[in-house]
């Protein structure tokens, strides 16, 4: 009795239709990370378990894959190697492992996989591509940086048309700055920001009795106001805190002033890189709990689809590689998760799979005693670049028609010793569902016409 | 005290210019395995333990790495997900579980990393590239795939560069049916093959005798002479073995007779698909001692580094997936092991990746008060397709200029208030050390003629 075949749950594998639309995506995130200059690295899918885990915390351990050997499974002891659950912990062992040979500011892009034992759940992955960009700095790394993160961001989205998309902008020393002048204790700023966090999935009177629950709550609803005010409009946001800024009567603390500096500086430069203005908003309320983040922030939402979450988020952090290194290593960077994305999008309908094809020609089988000319013919389309296979099977022409319409292939050709004593050769255009006959001189220049 | 940064031996990673140049041979590796119309598929890095194990004997199953998550680490059991091995035993389980939904003869390429279990030693990797191609028939698949694996790769190896090159065909059937006439038990004819394989690592007069302790020593020497004779004329090598089939004096047998018809034709239909005949030869000496393949077989070397290995190898076999479905799927394929390849070739200094780069513009940071420039031309030199980054702080200029050098981009974009007022653009030609000034409105077409 054979073994069924299946894989585990959480993976994504898919159909070589889909699989094309996958990677044409992957292909537009990468020709786009190089077009403003970040360099490729990729990293081993494990890491020595010692090296990887010194940063994560319990959460995030609970969901390490760990990788041994035969020879050492019933050894007992925590397995040497495991899989790597983000790309920003190889990005800092990287970096700290090799800093004496990168060009610092260190601009690179990762596409890889990456790993977590999560429990069987829709839209949780085990495996999945996350596509990140880096630039990480030696010591120190301008605000100007921050405006890249954004443009490229713009400019994959708007290549990839998926509708209408928002990248939201803020920055986490605003925020800070704003509890301290509300009065909010230090201790007590991650709480806050955490819950602050959950506007977009909760409802505002709930998130503001638990931000009650942090501070004064006099100044909850000031604060969530504040915040949630001028949702859509960054000129009206901006005004507002330079308002606050300006107002004598509630004094604002140095951190604020930094953040909104930052913050301006980071909404302008972002524009001046070409992001149009309808597709960039300053939104006081996107936090970003994890206290990686100590400035800018991003989060990345199809208009139509808010539901979907964000689909590419990110931000600045003060030191990427603390665990490795005593050099200071600044970064801001963002991280789009391609596998969610792309089975989010399939399942809406906003990626269709199914004409995609690799093959432009398929060269039917039509006379056995012709098959050297068939070779001939697709080494000679080959050579001008069209993607051409040959059927290779003598098979009733019926069933070789049948092989070349799921193909997806938009040509089949053919040539029996009519079409070879005539000079020509017929092209079937599948999608069509005409023939044209071309005369065999020209069949590189037809073909191109065709397609 | 910072964690020591470091991965685990046996694993390759590449500084960004190495990773640059790795990747240009990956896309080529794709760019032609798409040319001939093979579709793409990626399958997990991990199976079920029980799926991927079916069929690995246990030499193999001893260098599987398997993997569990922190929750199940304790339980002793053996773990429910290993790493694959291979890309033949994932295809086996994919073909087998779509069977329904896939278009036979299904053409597809996989490129993805593959894990062994390996002792560290020079040139054994715990994880590789590997980049294969498979044709699957269903019942059946003609002869005439098999020409394609050897087009492909003559089409890759060219386009690569890394020297002359030959791929050597042979025919496990004509071997075993060469046996026969020499008198072979049937039993012993693994061993045999094993042996000749031996002999581009071993001297001749060491295989024959190893080969004469399975076989009538007398003819041990004939075989031997047979196999090798004719290396380097694949004209001649066919011409002996049609004199032998047609010598009474000997009678061959069915086997060796289709063999020879098969390779005949495998030879002729890949001449026929453009591959020179200066690359391509008929090597009778080649075995590929696994019993897994049952026709032709392929191995490529590189002419001026025969030390190398086979770089790239594969044949025809007769049943993929007999573990997984009661389907009888034969397929031919082939496979290229780009790790040790690229790694071997950069030993060699035939890869050589020093001047390797991303961007082919660096725009400097020249005047603070001009930031917003530079981002806007930045901008307008990536809406034409260039590659360009903007330096984000206001160091020195001899600071920025050495990032620039070191970046290895070829040009360098300086604009101070003097180019502006003057409607300029400096260009500095980092690899000439020369600069250029070029109007303004010029710019994107001077960049396009200078690169």
């Amino acid at each position: 009795m054979p073994v069924q075949p299946r894989t585990t749950q959480g993976v994504l594998e898919l159909l070589p239709a889909q699989q094309i639309a996958f990677q044409r995506m992957l292909d537009t995130v990468r020709r786009n990370f190089e077009l403003f200059g970040f360099l490729p690295i990729e990293t081993p899918a494990f890491e020595l378990t010692d090296v990887l885990l010194t940063k994560s915390g319990g959460e995030t351990e609970k969901q390490v894959y760990f990788v041994q050997s035969t020879g050492s499974l019933k050894q007992g002891d925590t397995p040497e190697l495991a899989l790597r659950f983000d790309l920003t912990v190889p990005l800092a062992r990287y970096v700290a492992e090799h800093e004496h040979d990168l060009n610092f500011p260190f601009r690179r892009y990762q596409i890889q996989r990456v790993y977590r034992g999560e429990r069987p759940k829709k839209g949780r992955f085990r495996e999945f591509y996350q596509c990140d960009i880096d630039v990480i700095g030696k010591d120190n790394l301008p605000l100007a940086y921050d405006a890249e993160a954004p443009a490229v961001i713009y400019k994959i989205f708007t290549e990839l048309a998926f509708g209408p998309f928002t990248i939201f902008i803020n920055n986490r020393k605003l925020l800070r700055g704003l509890l301290e002048s509300f009065g909010v204790a230090m201790d007590k700023h991650a709480d806050v920001l955490r819950e602050v966090d959950r506007l977009d999935k909760m409802d505002r009177a709930e998130v503001e009795q638990r931000v009650a629950g942090f501070m004064d709550p006099a100044h909850a609803k000031d604060l969530l106001d504040l915040l949630t005010a001028h949702k859509g409009d960054s000129r009206a946001a901006l005004a507002a805190l330079e308002k606050l800024r300006a107002d004598a009567s509630r004094p604002t603390t140095a951190t604020f002033k930094e953040g909104l500096d930052e913050l301006e500086q980071v909404y302008s430069s972002t524009l001046a890189l070409g992001v149009a203005e309808s597709a960039l908003q300053i939104n006081l309320a996107i936090a970003r709990g994890l206290d990686y983040y100590t400035g800018t922030v991003y989060e990345t939402f199809l208009n139509d689809h808010p539901g979907l979450g964000s689909i590419c988020s990110g931000g600045r952090y003060a030191d990427l590689a603390s665990h490795y290194t005593k050099s200071k290593l600044p970064g801001v960077g963002i991280s789009i998760g391609a596998t969610r994305l792309f089975s989010q999008l399939i399942e809406l309908g906003l990626i269709k799979a199914e004409t995609r094809t690799v093959s432009t020609v398929v060269v039917l089988n039509v006379e056995a005693p012709l098959a050297d000319q068939y070779l001939a013919i697709a080494a000679s389309l080959r050579a001008a670049g069209i993607n051409t296979e040959v059927y290779g099977a003598a098979d009733k022409l019926g069933k070789q028609m049948k092989y070349a319409d799921r193909s997806g292939a938009p040509i089949a050709l053919l040539l029996g010793s009519r079409e070879r004593e005539a000079g020509v050769i017929k092209l079937k255009l599948l999608r069509e569902n005409r023939e044209v006959d071309v005369p065999a001189v020209e069949l590189v220049a037809r073909v191109r016409e065709l397609i």
